[in-house]
Formats: C-alpha cells, sequence, structure tokens
C-alpha cells in the first residue's frame, strides 16, 4: 500500500479545469427536481419528488463507477473501494426538503460530498497512489421531519440512536408508513450496508449555515465546534367541544385559547433568556376545528435550543410552571405526549482542527461556529470522528424558499470538503 | 272553506295515544345515521351520512302521503295540501351537523316538525275541518357551515339573504362544490319550490337551547324573543417562514406567534365586556405546519356575538387596535379577508305571544330567551312572521357530543309545536 502524508501548505488534491462549473450545472440539475415557482424545491422524505433527487444521483453515482446500495432505513450510499476491505470515509448530507423549502438546505451537502469523492476517485487513479481508506457519499433519510417525526431519522437509525422498526412504523399525516412510503420510492434495501463486513471510520458533512454568523462576517467557512442542546416535544390541550355563539365565556374550556396561552409564554421564554435560548411552535392542529365550534383538542410541536444545557433546563421547568397556570386560566389540560432531547455536544476538537488547517492552507477564511440546527453530523459524531462545515448563506435564511447562497461559497465549499477528505482517507482522524 | 277558531285555554288539536313513543323511536333511528362512539353524529352538510338522514327523512314523509320536494339550493320540503292554492305554513329545522356534534341540534327541530305536521294532517282529515293554510315541512340545507361556509346557507337562499349561485359554487375544504357535494347525494333539485305559485305565510321552528337558562331556571318552553347579533371574519397572519432552531428570535417573524396574540386578544375581549359579549376563534390553520419551521402564514376565523349591535361595535374597534399592535410586537401583517355580519333583530312580538299562549293553555312553563346562536329561523324572521321555541339542553352542552335533552321535553317540545301550528294554520299571525 502506497500513501503519500500531506505536506503542510500544499493542498493533498489539485483542483481540476471546468470543475466549478460542472458543479454548478449539476446544482441547477439537482434543484429542478420539486422546484418551487419561488425558486426553492418541496421534496419531503419519500415523496415522488425526493425519490426522483435520489434516482438522479444514483445515476449521477453510477455513471462514474461507484456502487449505490440503500440500507433498511432507505439511507442511500455511492461506494468506492480503493483497498478491499478498508475501512470508509463518508461524506454526504440529505436531498430531502422541507414543505417549500430552500433548494440548498442538505442537497448541496450530498451534490458537494458526491464531486468532492468522485475528485479524489480520479486523482487516486490518475496519480496511481492508493490512501489508506475507501470513500463513500451518503444522502440520509428524511433528515427534515416534516412528514415523518422526528427529523434525522435515517442517521439516528444508522448509529443506533433509533430503533430500526420505530422508523418504519412511523406514519404520516395520512396514516402511510416510513416502510410503505419508501417502498413506493424504491428506496428500500433489504440490508445494513455497514456492520461487521463495511465499516465507516470517519464522517465529514457540508451545509449552510442556516444563521448569519458568516454573512455577517464575511467568512466563507464555518468550523462548528459544538451543537446546542435541543428539547422537543409533542403536547395536547384538552379542553370541551361547544357552540362559539351561544356556550357562555365562563362555561367555555378553549382548547385553543389554552393552546395560544402556551404559544406565547413559549414565545416569551425566549425573551426572557435572551440570545441563549430559542423557542417555538411551528406546529399546531385544532380539532374540530370548525368556525363556529370551540376547539375540544389541540395538538402541538415545541421546540427548545440552546446551547446550554443547564439554561434549557431551566427554561423548561419553567415552561411547565406556565403550563400549570395556563391549566388554571383556560379551564384546560395539557399532556405532554413525546418528547425528543438532544443534548448539547462538541464536535471531535482533532476534526475541527484538522478543517481548520485545510482552509488556512487553501487560504480561505474561517471561523469557529456552533449549529443550532440539527444535522446528521450531530447523530455521526456520537460513533465515528466527525467534521462539520458550514458555508455562508446570505442573512441567514432557512428553511424557506428565498433561502440563497452564492456560487463562489459553493465551489470553495466544495475545495474545502475536498481536501479535507483527502486528508482523511491518508489516515487524518484515525486512530493510530 | 271551513275554518275552527281556537277557544282560549283548549287545546286546538287532541293528543293521540303513542304520539310520545313514535316520536322516541323515531329520533332514535334518526340518530343512529352518522352515529359516533360517544352518542353524537357526524352528518356534515351534503356528506353521504347527511345524504342518508334526508333519505330516511323523505321516506318518513312520503309514506304519510306528504309531496317531497327538493329547491336548487338542497332545502328539502315535506308538503300537505289542504287548500288548493293556498298560502304554506312552514316548520322546521336542519339534519346536518357539526364535526363530531350533538344528535339533537337541528334534528330534533326536522324531526319534531314532521311528527307535528304529521298530527295536523290526520286531525284535520279524520275530523273534516279544514285550515286556512297548507302545511310544510322543511329540512334547510347546511346550517352548520362546518363544511361550506357560511352557516344558514339554504335558509339564506331560499330568503334572497345570498345569491344562488354563490352558495351552489362554494368549495369545502377539498375544493368539492356544493353543487357537486349535493348532486352526489342527490340532494339537488330544479326549480324553485316556493315563488309564484305557491307561498309561505309563515314558519316555526323548534330547537335545543344552545345555552343553559332553561335547565338552571327547570323551565320546559323558551320563547325566543330576539337574536345576538354576530360579527364572522377570516383573517390571515402573514410572517416569514424560517427554521425553528437556526433563525435568531430577533429575525423572526412568526405567523403563529402573532395568531396566538390575536387569539389571546379576542378571548380578552370578551373579558373585558361580560356577559353581553361572547367571542372565539374556532378554526385555525397554519402554513406550513411543520415541527421545526416558523409558520410563514396562518388563517383564523374569529366570532364576536353580542345582544347589542353598538357593544360588538366597539368591541370590533377595540379589536382592530389590537391586533395592529399585534403587527409591530410580533412583525406579521393581520389581513382581514372575507366579513359576515348580522345585525341583532327582534322575532314578531306577535310571534313570541303566540307561543306563550301556547304553553299557557298547555300548563307548560315557559319564559323568554334569546338565542345566541344563529338558526334558520333567524333568516325567516325577515320575510314572514315567525316563532322561535328552544327545549332545555342539559348544561347547555352544544356543538359536542355530550349534547343532551330530556324525553320529556322533546315530547312536550313537539305538543308546543302542533298546538301553535294549528293556530297558524288557522290564521294565527296572518293579516287579516
Amino acid at each position: 500500500m502506497t500513501t503519500t502524508d500531506a505536506v503542510p501548505g500544499v493542498p493533498r488534491v489539485p483542483r481540476r479545469p471546468g470543475a466549478d462549473a460542472r458543479l454548478l450545472a449539476d446544482f441547477v440539475d439537482l434543484s429542478a427536481i420539486g422546484a418551487t415557482a419561488a425558486g426553492g424545491v418541496e421534496r419531503q422524505a419519500a415523496t415522488p419528488d425526493d425519490g426522483r433527487s435520489r434516482a438522479w444521483l444514483a445515476a449521477w453515482l453510477t455513471e462514474r463507477g461507484f456502487t449505490v446500495v440503500h440500507d433498511r432505513v432507505g439511507n442511500m450510499f455511492g461506494l468506492h473501494e480503493f483497498v478491499p476491505g478498508a475501512p470508509y470515509v463518508l461524506a454526504g448530507s440529505h436531498l430531502d426538503s422541507q414543505p417549500r423549502g430552500g433548494r440548498f438546505d442538505g442537497a448541496y451537502g450530498v451534490l458537494a460530498a458526491a464531486h468532492a469523492a468522485d475528485r479524489l476517485r480520479v486523482h487516486y487513479r490518475d496519480s496511481g497512489e492508493t490512501p489508506r481508506f475507501n470513500i463513500g457519499v451518503v444522502n440520509w433519510f428524511n433528515e427534515e421531519g416534516s412528514r415523518f417525526k422526528p427529523s434525522m431519522m435515517g442517521s439516528a437509525v444508522f448509529t443506533g440512536a433509533m430503533p430500526l422498526a420505530t422508523a418504519l412504523d412511523t406514519p404520516d399525516a395520512a396514516g402511510v408508513t416510513v416502510r410503505d412510503a419508501l417502498q413506493a420510492i424504491d428506496g428500500l434495501g433489504e440490508a445494513d450496508v455497514f456492520g461487521t463486513d463495511r465499516r465507516v471510520c470517519s464522517y465529514a458533512e457540508i451545509h449552510i449555515e442556516q444563521g448569519r454568523e458568516l454573512d455577517k462576517t464575511g467568512t466563507t467557512l464555518g468550523l462548528v465546534d459544538a451543537t446546542w442542546a435541543a428539547n422537543k416535544y409533542e403536547i395536547a390541550v384538552i379542553g370541551s367541544q361547544a357552540h362559539t355563539g351561544a356556550t357562555a365565556m365562563a362555561d367555555r374550556r378553549d382548547a385553543l385559547y389554552g393552546a395560544a396561552l402556551a404559544v406565547v409564554a413559549v414565545r416569551e421564554l425566549a425573551d426572557r433568556f435572551g440570545e441563549d435560548l430559542h423557542t417555538s411552535c411551528g406546529q399546531l392542529t385544532v380539532v374540530p376545528n370548525s368556525p363556529v365550534v370551540v376547539a375540544r383538542e389541540v395538538h402541538m410541536h415545541l421546540d427548545l435550543r440552546s446551547p446550554s444545557d443547564d439554561l434549557l433546563a431551566e427554561a423548561d421547568a419553567l415552561l411547565r410552571r406556565q403550563f400549570a397556570e395556563i391549566e388554571v386560566k383556560a379551564d384546560v389540560e395539557i399532556e405532554r405526549r413525546v418528547a425528543h432531547t438532544w443534548k448539547g455536544h462538541l464536535y471531535q476538537p482533532a476534526g475541527v482542527e484538522l478543517a481548520r488547517t485545510v482552509t488556512e492552507d487553501l487560504g480561505v477564511s474561517s471561523m469557529i461556529v456552533r449549529t443550532r440546527a440539527g444535522h446528521d453530523s450531530t447523530n455521526m459524531k456520537d460513533v465515528v470522528p466527525t467534521v462539520m462545515l458550514f458555508i455562508p448563506s446570505v442573512e441567514g435564511i432557512s428553511h424557506a424558499e428565498a433561502e440563497f447562497t452564492r456560487d463562489e461559497d459553493l465551489c470553495t465549499g466544495v475545495d474545502v470538503l475536498t481536501e479535507t477528505l483527502a486528508r482523511m482517507l491518508d489516515g487524518a482522524l484515525a486512530p493510530e
């Protein structure tokens, strides 16, 4: 086996002419799938348009000699073997989107990984060198969690954070399960892709920032050193169905009034704790939702995030007390039904340092950032050394059609990812 | 023409043995159509179950010699002619229900009218007497307004308050129009039933109270002398779609936060004005309604009611000012899109007095009440002398499966309605 150590200050993999143009052209093609009139995409998990974007990626990878395989929760891999039996360096993100989402969120990371992996494939083929590890591109299933909850489902099953059966049995609002939806788009594999015979040794992901730190400071690359902690829960507000006109106000047990007080309380929590707490209610469903009926039940999804586990716990305790007050004020009951909690966690400092060195060597400006949003790398960093990179998103717009990243940042991101992966293939982040 | 004037203190139409048992048995049969597990019914307008309840009524009327006809907006009439060419005294209510509604609301009034009309038919057949007018039973289309808005649609078209085409073109949430839905249940007639050749001279309706005045005071019959005024409007709260985790709180334009503030403001308006103002938001729809997306748009239906037109106007003006404050606080826009306004109105005092005399003659306790809910009689009283009667609803529960009225009140209600209609057939409420 011939390996070549990276020389400090010198890119491991030289760029090739036309690489940027090919990347941008491919991104235009990919963005046409599920495109919305306002420049976004709508490709919720395992919908026909998600299926079309997956087929597009499979064709792209297959044409370039990658072996495309699906695992049992619909994660897609494009594998290229340099060294038979060696572990894989994986890179990727997700092609699924929010309803009327942006075209960059996730999809850019998958395409960047595919282009980076292909540059590495061509480099090793032409140079005659052989790296220590193999390379794989991944499109994680259902990162967004809009159609099937929770989010980051594919990477959660992959890393053992969620049982496979739980994921496959998850229904969407119409009662269609993940299993049936994946089968309908031909996206369900019959076996694990990684396990006893094939192993992952490290992971890298690149994503748009979904915040405005990079854009505000004019920095090209974000080196993610930590995630925000998140508490997500479903609550049900239970009242009594009644007539909106005839029922005396004092007799009402209005679930929607209780829910509205809860939405306001959740928002005021953020006002109270300042910039280190983000709170939201994005989903709220009224039952029976008739204009002349006082609601008997409201279902809500709440979302609290903070860089500090302690602050989050404090906010959570305060919210519980406020819910108790709302129960009295609106004469309703508030049930907490399902909860998902992600503690705040650090990415491996060695990964942050590797990426920092790469940006320095390539002459790209960078800064340390934290991610407030969850990513598939949030799961992957719990099982293998992981590098998470951000490129700027103009004005920090995200989960919206107006999301926008400049072409030069898209191209620079792939350069940084390629060089980072090259060094990972050579052994960076691997145990000695 | 032989007519017999009512003798004060003596019922015009004697009761017949077994009438109560037949009424209650029929009510059990009718309540089985669209029955819910918790004792209510779900028969929203022009659904298959509404169609089945209409077919049940048509068969009942036809078996007893009534002529069943539909008009061009799906109102159903069962007509019995005593005097060829004479005007009709109409009585009825509606068979459609709210989603998971009660089994008494509307359906009781239609069944009571059918039984009362049939008692009168049999009485005049057997006695050899002939009244001044003919009798008709009516099942008004879409009183509830849950599937197709607004409520009281059939009687609004009948009385000229709404154009026929507007009603027929109204879509439900799935885009199905009233026209298509009525055709699907075979409920659309080809011509007006009343008009130049056939006229209505007066109307009576009996309904459960949808309030607790009668139940609280132990009174059997409510004599409705006035309606509450109502303002109903649709508003849209417009914000910007964003990521719930990543977007800084200060950057958010959260439509659901704005909507929640509006729901709370609407409720607090009622707290401020006391018992003479009822306010509600029963329908609220979030777009895109994903747990990790800050809502870009919320659609809401608001409902303000008062016995006083002036108080309602004052409350409305105050709410507009509060909406302006919410627009600033939540950085959203609030658009008022559609509004329906019903002024408060008196029922004809002669009708109230007629019903009062009947209850006195029958030895039934009664009291004057106002209706906070709208009824088809709200429309009918604008075109003909109208009597509106209430029977008690236990604890005033309404628009809910737990709605309940005792058998003895159901039976007494039909007795009072029968006697009231008998006197109307003889000329009470008619111009001399």
